[in-house]
């Protein structure tokens, strides 16, 4: 090692410490070993101290904006200070609105039942189902992958300009691909929406567990993320950003907490009186313990701090990177080309292997826990993978038996706490299983690749 | 006491420990007393046992249905058995489906979006809002509140029967009500719908956490539940039910999960196949945590015994009953009389208190947490109250200052985990404040009504 290198070396902190991290597995080969969780990119574990918050708070759990009681008011004022947390972490417009929801899926459902009548509403085809797929009752256009940066603000600005009647429209953008874990250029296409006098909403599912988000910075219109990817799998998630057209839409679910006042009338029908706050999207008795561990992880990685996480996780890219181009039978999903600046989430095939089969070995073999499918991304990852759209089959099951050709790839992620040997292990296990083979058979069952202990 | 009373007592199966039974909370009038949570209508702590389980698998936690590593298969094994023992929970026909929403609120909001066209729906007025307004975009007949059991059958019989067009109807309908705590005729509402051909939907929150729920035993369509209310506040709920309505809906949520299938057409669209199964509803990352809760609550409930619970919860509701019947000045709000079988929520008014006034006192000079307010049942409770409509407020905020005619009311609720302290404390603060006034005064301050401390 250089001397260079060691000094780059000491200057990355250490992971965070996460749940699970001392948690061991059965390997199919004899012993155990503890388990290298490497799919941060579906679901991250909890953060040590989300849980200790979660922990130290669950025995003053409380029924929230409902009760005259100590701990109700306890509790709902911890929710609160919840929403004040998350408009800090995303440095949220003081008018911005922040609505907790289930999660980003949820989040951009929301959105979907808010937009105004007649909006357009623009979206790249190599987006994650959930950024992909609530408009449908929208007009959508969906655009074509872009190779570069610069191609999707040029096809975005394209597309706005000529849509036919120029009207309310809205983009929605992710912010690092939950496939390649390229980084899109949210500002420039931030910048194109307005300009051609659409709004834009940010799919923060991949970016915020990775990057510092500004709401006011990337001058987006809304933010989603999901807590599950943010060290908080609680059951929350967020939507934040421009309150006038959630103000103006039909309240996302109908019940108790989103109605101001109810009223019987005289000819027998009811009037409803909606709240014109967040509370008008989150009816019924809020998820306390999801929104205040989101809270929790926000508090958690701001303090750890931005810069220090993204040099340790481009460490730890780089050594995941350098380590595959070594092995010819790799290769790395891209649209943006190397040079593009990423997130911990890298997609790949194996020459020769099928990516289910390769994936169970990693998890069988040497205790990593990676994934393999379509990543609910179908249209990208078959665009990446060049292959025939009708062989595909469903997200995240192997469909070909091993030796057949890859119909699917294999996605590593991590993040913040992520140790050094987990990467190392990964790197390690794919030279050998590409260069030995696995020591095992595996066959599918009930859709899942499984090492064959029939034997 | 009787030797009969003394062996009845003896019987009395003890509390199930719950979390927060040892928190103390602070008096205006000095010192600290054990918190007594009697808002279990609202939200009820979490169980021991249900907080136990959820602390034992969160170090396994892992992506569910999409990762191809131990922890992830573990976690959607996980996942598909707590379904599985919902199911059981609920003796669920071999071809219902169970969904795992949110809460009550969100699954009667999935069943309104899943609703066949021109479906007609019939909701007594007397409903929680999370069953009175879901509805809105189906032709919705609303029956004016019985005042027996049968007379509810009666009502929605001729409703049925006089409907017009003769088409697809569902029937929503409460177990228990969530302000006066009383049963409703739900085997016979069933009957009546079935007879009428129409379907229902029973809402279980107020229910299920004290009584067994059968879902063939009571020959219902659907349930809906909340983890929250049964002891596991980790965000989830429920809907289980025929499969044949939901599978021909369009998703609730559009995103990963639900799709089996997306594709690219030719002409720049994108298909999508959709799952039949319950993740057609259940777009996004599921929250195992919150699913994994309510099938520990459910075992725990099942393993403590029904029939002990309900025997336990009867003493405690004759203990209130009987309490408050020596105040004169308390009035128990009641729709259906005093012979009425009922689950362990009571909701009155006082003479001459302002209902948030009397909380506010039973909590900062008690350390009693209940509910004031209209309970998320805003024409029931002024059906029940029989004050004007125009002079309500918001959901559960204190209206009028001190001294001024009760507005809204209080409610009292409790269950398997109340200690028989819980309710004795609060019968006798009942009687201590109406024969010697608080000791505090109070004023309303955003919203809430609070002990002065000014002066």
């Amino acid at each position: 090692m250089s001397v260079a290198t060691a000094a780059a070396v000491q200057s990355i902190c250490a992971p965070l410490p996460v749940l699970g991290r001392d948690v061991t597995v059965p390997l199919v080969t004899g012993g155990e070993v503890t388990y290298a969780a490497l799919d941060y990119a579906a679901s991250a574990p909890a953060l040590q101290r989300v849980w200790d918050d979660v922990a130290a708070y669950a025995p003053y759990y409380g029924s929230v904006h409902r009760g005259a009681g100590y701990l109700s008011q306890l509790s709902t004022d911890l929710f609160e200070n919840a929403r004040r947390t998350v408009a800090e972490f995303l440095d949220c417009r003081d008018d911005d609105q922040v609505v907790f929801t289930r999660s980003t899926t949820d989040s951009l459902n929301l959105l979907a039942a808010a937009l105004p009548a007649d909006c357009q509403v623009f979206v790249f085809e190599t987006e994650h189902h959930a950024s992909l797929l609530p408009w449908r009752d929208a007009g959508v256009t969906y655009l074509d992958a872009p190779r570069t940066a610069r191609q999707a603000v040029e096809t975005l600005e394209r597309a706005l300009a000529d849509r036919d009647p120029y009207g309310p429209a809205l983009v929605c953008v992710t912010g690092a691909s939950n496939v390649t874990g390229e980084l899109w250029p949210v500002r420039e296409l931030a910048a194109a929406a307005h300009a051609h006098g659409a709004r834009i909403v940010l799919d923060a599912a991949q970016l915020a567990p990775h990057h510092a988000v500004g709401i006011r910075d990337l001058d987006v219109d809304w933010v989603a993320f999901s807590g599950h990817k943010l060290y908080a799998p609680f059951g929350s998630g967020v939507l934040a950003g421009r309150a006038d057209w959630l103000r103006a839409a039909e309240p996302y679910l109908a019940g108790g907490g989103a109605s101001r006042k109810v009223t019987r009338r005289e000819d027998g029908g009811v009037d409803v009186e909606w709240h014109d706050s967040a509370a008008r999207h989150e009816a019924g008795s809020p998820n306390v313990i999801g929104a205040y561990s989101i809270a929790s992880a926000c508090k958690a990685l701001t303090e750890a701090g931005f810069d220090e996480l993204v040099a340790r996780e481009q460490y730890l890219i780089e050594k995941v990177r350098s380590g595959l181009a070594e092995v010819p039978e790799v290769r790395i999903l891209s649209l943006f080309g190397d040079d593009a600046p990423r997130v911990g989430v890298i997609s790949f095939v194996v020459a020769g292997w099928n990516s289910s089969h390769f994936a169970a070995a990693l998890s069988a073999e040497y205790g990593i826990g990676v994934r393999d499918g379509l990543f609910c991304a179908h249209p990208l990852v078959r665009t990446l993978l060049g292959s025939d759209p009708q062989a595909q089959g469903e997200c995240g099951a192997p469909e070909a038996a091993p030796g057949e050709k890859s119909l699917n790839a294999i996605r590593v992620s991590f993040g913040a706490g992520t140790p050094d040997e987990h990467v190392e292990r990964f790197v390690n296990a794919v030279k050998e299983l590409v260069t030995d083979g696995a020591k095992w058979n595996y066959r599918t069952e009930d859709g899942r690749c499984v090492p064959d202990t029939s034997a």
